[in-house]
This record gives structure tokens, C-alpha cells and sequence, in this order.
């Protein structure tokens, strides 16, 4: 049960945004499940070595977005009521996301039949990692 | 001929990287061509109100990415021979950057389906937005 945080320090991508998307790719897996608790700031901060700020900084992005809840008692579980789902409002995010990618692939001359097969991927990548041994 | 640069100075997105987006979606809608001039890191700070050096940052990302030549002497231009062509490190990129996207959306139950029909709308919008008017 639970999701492993692996982190590149070499990485140009910040360490509390590896964080949050390790975390948001464990539920996405289902390795982490509505209700499950993650480790305290405190704890997770000891176990992989990072600063407490950091952690804190990711956890509380991921409370802003409806991925986790932080309860001063029952410490940090993801949502237990499920993630919001997806609204307009988020596809508009989306797609400004994918506006910059997608306008440097067609640059670059990526196809779109190539790009769309890397998104199929990565689909593919998160059915398969998908565990539902329990 | 030339791009319109329009920033938003409410975004949480950095200045120096709308720019650089801007100039991308520029080039694949082809409204800036191999060769093209590009004003001056000095011209268009001025003419668009910004730091000399979100415009330098910007320029040399854009340069080191393969978009930009800079010369001493003849200025600011699209590279010449185009843009260089996506190879499996560029592919392995794209992934890296659609992967957290495509988990988010499947914690949010956005349907593989919704997702790809948001990649093929911003498709779509490219070539409609190319002009060929010269």
C-alpha cells in the first residue's frame, strides 16, 4: 500500500513539484486511495531527505487542488470524498497546458498522429501500473 | 508579417515563458517563418514593457532550444535552416511533460476520449490560426 517517492535532484524540475506529481500519479494508479493517510511533513521530509518546507509546500498545493486533506488531528489523507472532478474550468487548464507542447511538436515536426500515440502511451503506462493486488 | 505578443501580467506564469510560448505558437502557425527577424532584447523590452533581461532569458532559451540564431551583427532571426526536428530525446520530453497532466485528469475522471479531443481542438486552432496572407 502506499505510493514510492522516487526523486531526480538533478533534475531542473523543483523537488515539491516531483513530489506532487508522484503523489498525483499514485492516484491515478489507485496505489493510493480516497481516505488512505500519507506520512506527516515532518515524516516524509526525514524519510527522503528533503526540507520540511518543501513537503509542506507540495501538501498544501495538493489540499488547494482537492487531492488531499489536512486534519491537524487525523493527519494528511488523500480526499476521502474522491478528487473533484473535471469542470470546464479544468479542461481550460488543460488545454493551456497543452497549447505550448503542442505548438512546439508541430515546430519540430512531430505529427499529430505521432504526438497523440505518445498520450495513448501514457495511458497505457497508467492501466498497466495500475495494481489491484490487495 | 510577425507575431503579436500579448502577455498577462495577472498570470502565475512567468513573463519570460509566455514569450517563449508565444514565439512557438508564432512559428507553428507560421507567422514567423526561418529567417525571420525578430526585434532586438532592447526593441522589445521597450515596445512591450518589460525587463531587458526577461526578454535576454526568453531569447536565449529560445536560441539554446534551437528556435532563435543571434548574431552580433545581423540581429535576431528564425533559424534559418528550421527548427530542428523532433528526435526520440525531443519525444521522451513530451512525455515527461504530459505525464503528470494525463495523471491529473485521470484522478479527475476525464476520459482518455475528452482528453485527446482537447489535443485535437488545439490542433485544429493551429491551422485554422495559420495564415498564408503575404
Amino acid at each position: 500500500m502506499g505510493v514510492f517517492i522516487s526523486l531526480d535532484f538533478e533534475s531542473s524540475q523543483p523537488i515539491y513539484l516531483q513530489l506532487i506529481h508522484q503523489i498525483i500519479e499514485g492516484i491515478a494508479k489507485k496505489e493510493l486511495q480516497p481516505g488512505d493517510p500519507l506520512p506527516s511533513v515532518r515524516s516524509l521530509a526525514q524519510d527522503i531527505g528533503i526540507n520540511l518546507h518543501t513537503v509542506n509546500k507540495a501538501y498544501q498545493q495538493l489540499k488547494q487542488d482537492g487531492f488531499l486533506q489536512i486534519h491537524r488531528q487525523k493527519g494528511v489523507v488523500i480526499r476521502p470524498e474522491g478528487i473533484p472532478k473535471a469542470d470546464n474550468i479544468y479542461k481550460e487548464q488543460v488545454q493551456q497546458k497543452l497549447r505550448p507542447l503542442i505548438a512546439e511538436s508541430i515546430c519540430k515536426d512531430l505529427s499529430k498522429e505521432e504526438f497523440l500515440t505518445l498520450c495513448q502511451t501514457i495511458y497505457h503506462d497508467f492501466q498497466i501500473g495500475g495494481r489491484n493486488d490487495d
